[in-house]
């Protein structure tokens, strides 16, 4: 098996989410980690170049230097990890897009519509792949949903109900990894909803395929002294007629990272929630609750397929995030030998990455003016 | 022990509300059946009162007629219980008041926002005692909530999640139950709203004591063919700026009678939910849920003084309905002897009658208008 | 509708017992107290019998006279329930017995093996009804399990785990509900296994119909200073075959009122809880576990007949009693017209009180004698 | 850091276990997979070694070949895994042992107890380094009941239940996973008992310390025509009088991988179940259960250490087995630099491993001589 190379931008010392992109790539070891810059900080670059074993000559002071030096290179990374603050993903996405490298970016992806558009009209003119990092939808069992709700299990998807609650910015500042989060020079014009509401419209997007026409949103600063919002509700109509109601919040005590959907559908409904995403329940037109677990013989082939361990050995928040990277370097390796097709793409790409950050313009827009509808296109 | 005598109008065979109101009186025996008006079918009204052991002398055709005859009588009933279908609900606890008798009337108490005035109106002027059924009112994990909120251990309450979700009505006409319900002729402007919504502002009220600024609803009929809602989205603000959000639906398959209330304060968070209302669930600023129990020592000794059974011998709905008339038959008899103290009523009464059929008008109005804001007074 | 009338022996002031045998009989409203003894303090008697509205010419010093005087009017109780401390069992139902009047009686019905089979003779010589209140039988969900493992749903039933842990009693004496329990005098020859134990027994043994083959148990004092026990755990044997394993505890700290019994067949297995008994779980050879919830379509008929209550609606523990009531009453009332068949009855009675107390000797025995197997014929 | 490099015996194409082990270690990256004897099938260890990028000169055919092969390199592995059948346990890693070589071994350990006695002795004589992979033992919950223990948050431990149940086996011989298991000559005396009942008395032990006085077990091969046990009960005595009672079944339809720990004390009780991990049930005298999640403050700071993750970003399976070889790979280290403490050592090993095979030898007397108590030493 060829073992793709990557390289990563951000992910320095004390970077939670770096980490986490590294040891799930390294779960299935089909990506090595070989170029970095992870820091403005070049003394953390280094530091944390060396603790991962990368070669020195592989660190850069400057993603552009990087993506420059990489590009020129004969044995040059396979794609990039772009894990960055969320205010840099444009420009370092846009310089390894240019530089004719793939690449993987956390989410949400850029702050302004036409950037994303710009990122997508370079990633189709280079041929390049380019992965987002909606991490939950890697579950097997968001899968599951994805697959039964296209076979019509449920019949019609008519309402939706996603949560997204979080109660670690309760109050005060939450540290390093609040900070930055609460701060509008940094996270641009959300928080939360930016943040964390991004996952329920591309949760509720991935598995429904449901296209939001119009939305109605309150976003609130609870917490005084904020400025952005870190709890809001958005009202949501799809183009089919359907109905949703998304609740974001960093503020619920007593929630730690509880994604949940709910989605309503003519013939039967379906719970999911990232915490239990082991387990998704399927109640039918008999109001009988059914449990299925990630490892049953019930469970779709597409999504089965990226199961490591028997059910009840649990899997989680890396393995999620690993099967975004297995399929994605799968797709490199197509690609590069010329048999990549469109169907073989089972990763949230650019144009997930549009839709969230449209789905944050247009709550903005909607909230500034009063709570109002507003169109999605 | 005094044993009280009621009436009661509607209740009839095949009747679910009546049945069950009858069984909480029965519970503790603090009141007796003596007299009935239980149909508008005369034949219907012979056969429930001699099931129940009435005295035929004492069952009556017209509701106005049982008010009359009742109040003429030495051994007149102490109260009615009026659980007629809502469209009645006024002209049924009209008469009954203006005959001097002490009413308990099911919710939604009324139509039309007048009406419940001019009933406030009368039973101030008569001194009479009047209870609205708000059920879950009733359950002691509900009135801990209210206790421990109340004495600030959560803090100040900053935002509130609250829905009420069925799946009965998911489609067809829901049969004899449900026909009335979508039936704009007999459920007057709202269906959901009005049948379960009502339940949500109510707890919430009764909770947290926010009152309500103002409303702004999404007020669906999703299933083909029907005119009054059956699936409703209501963005609350609270007088104090705390924001709210309600969800009410009939056509959510997988939920049986889901009401269920998440607080958030500035400290702390509770959830309680009527299928689980043995326990409430309670988390502080250290993130750790804890799991109160009807019938632990911790439980506040204004709800745990109508605990009957030990923790964990299931009480349930019945129970929650009785310890309304529980409170309520004290009060009767404390009135009667001239003790009764402001404090000593613990019932939900024309006050939150009053709240729930604004709440009705307001969120109606809002949706109508397009999903807008909507002033409470 | 007849309603039929009883007396009690037992159940004044401070009793819970006694005191929800009589709101479970008010529940339904099929038969009124008229009559009784409420406590070996004539005061208490008096009180109570005040309290409850019981005419004072029928209240009684003494249980034996209270049989002799009933016996002798035309108006006699057409039933007495018995809810003295477990010592007396044996005298109080002898006596009614005798006396030609049915007999509710709490478990575990009495001390000795020979006790419950005399009790059994004189019942069946004049032909009298016995129904002994093992009350979480009376749940639909229970009844709905044993309809099912009859009709094969779970294929054959080859293991049964059992258990009851309770955590009041894990220091000290437990106050008045627990001193005379841990007392040799007043429990007899065991406190745990006697008192919710016999639960586990009747639970399987009424569920599955197995029948137990021998035992070996384990019985424990754990908390310094008792005899008797408070931790149990037996290894049973049942005829056809099958290993069951039944576990009690009043040490358990964290647990309430946890009766909870798994059933495993070769198709499929049960589990079942009594704090959570108004739902059954249920699994099949595809490993999904079904939630099915009283009140559902799927519900056996022969279960669902009690229901008083939509689903989600809760019924409790009263309404498990009540059920036992209910169905005894009719029994009763049958009886009388000469119109009861033997598959009316579908309560527990003396033949479950004796395998209740066979059981208790049987393990006792084999704890005493080292934990070795004991035949329990 | 230095990258410690590792061999593996066994783990061949389509052996679940190999593969979860070679996961767990990359998760953090501080070993490296660069020898291999994957199977006995010399074709499959080319296959295997090819796919998993091992340099071909590394493959060997037979794994005394590798034991003495990599002994002789200076580039020797530093440790090796052992993922064989457990039959063949012994031989190998007392090869690698005797070359000078740390092992882990997955569990069960070995077959006779005077085996496990030699690997002891060789370890000690070598001074290597032994860890047997009871995986469940890396969940920080699992550490943190470990600590809280010794603490004495629950006082004095007195009573035990403990289960670990499966479902999988309920018929039929279980496919390539199964098959192996219910044979005698591949699994030796026990079936269920020895695979999974040895990590209930892994987790028992190392979360509470009790040490084992004496064991009643009754197996039983539940499926007709097996010989192997495949559901089995043990009583234990504790040397601290305490009492226990673990179950053990692959006949239970409904139950994944359960394994679930209860634990009892004086003054409070401790719920942990494998496939619950991330969160620990606590209660205390005040009967209110409290839920705390791996991620919190409230976690010992000596389980939190080895958290890769937030709260409720969900580690599983892998990284509780990567917890092991986190710390194994940090002694091995330590080792090599010679600054290894005791307490540094945070693995399961030999000890564990002698006490899982004397276990299984101990209840399989018991059960053969008709369920007799029998002493542990």
């Amino acid at each position: 098996m060829y073992i793709l190379k990557y390289g990563m931008v951000g992910g320095g010392e004390g970077a939670f989410i770096g980490d986490a992109h590294r040891k799930s790539i390294n779960l299935d070891g089909k990506a090595r980690l070989i170029s970095g810059c992870f820091s403005r900080n070049w003394d953390n670059t280094l530091k944390t170049g060396e603790k991962l074993g990368v070669d020195p000559e592989r660190l850069y002071k400057d993603y552009a230097e990087m993506a420059k030096a990489e590009a020129a290179r004969s044995d040059k990374i396979d794609f990039v990890v772009v894990v960055t603050p969320n205010s840099s993903h444009f420009a370092v996405c846009k310089a390894f897009l240019e530089a004719g490298i793939n690449v993987v970016c956390d989410k949400p992806l850029v702050f302004e519509i036409a950037e994303a558009e710009e990122l997508m009209r370079i990633a189709k003119e280079k041929e390049l792949l380019f992965a987002v990092t909606y991490t939950y939808s890697g579950h097997i069992t968001f899968k599951h949903v994805r697959e039964i709700i296209k076979a019509g299990e449920i019949g019609d998807v008519r309402m939706v109900m996603g949560e997204y609650a979080q109660g670690w910015l309760y109050s005060g500042d939450g540290g390093k990894q609040g900070s930055w989060r609460i701060d509008p020079g940094q996270s641009g014009i959300s928080n939360a909803l930016g943040d964390i509401g991004t996952h329920v419209e591309n949760s509720v997007s991935m598995m429904t395929g449901l296209k939001i026409k119009r939305v109605l949103a309150k976003m609130d600063a609870i917490v005084p002294g904020r400025t952005l919002d870190d709890n809001s509700v958005v009202l949501v109509e799809y183009e089919n007629g359907a109905s949703g109601t998304y609740w974001v919040s960093q503020f619920a005590i007593g929630c730690d990272n509880d994604l949940k959907v709910r989605i309503f559908g003519s013939k039967g409904s379906i719970e999911w929630s990232q915490f239990g995403s082991e387990d998704v329940f399927i109640t039918g037109e008999d109001g009988i609750r059914k449990l299925l677990r990630r490892g049953y013989g019930a469970i779709a082939p597409n999504a089965a397929r990226y199961g490591r361990l028997p059910a009840a050995h649990n899997e989680g928040y890396l393995e999620a995030m690993a099967n975004i990277y297995s399929n994605f370097c799968d797709c490199v390796i197509k690609q590069s030998e010329g048999t990549l097709a469109p169907e073989d793409i089972d990763y949230p790409g650019l144009e997930e990455g549009l839709d969230g950050v449209k789905f944050i313009h247009k709550c903005v827009e909607s909230s500034k003016n009063g709570n109002v509808w507003v169109d999605f296109d």
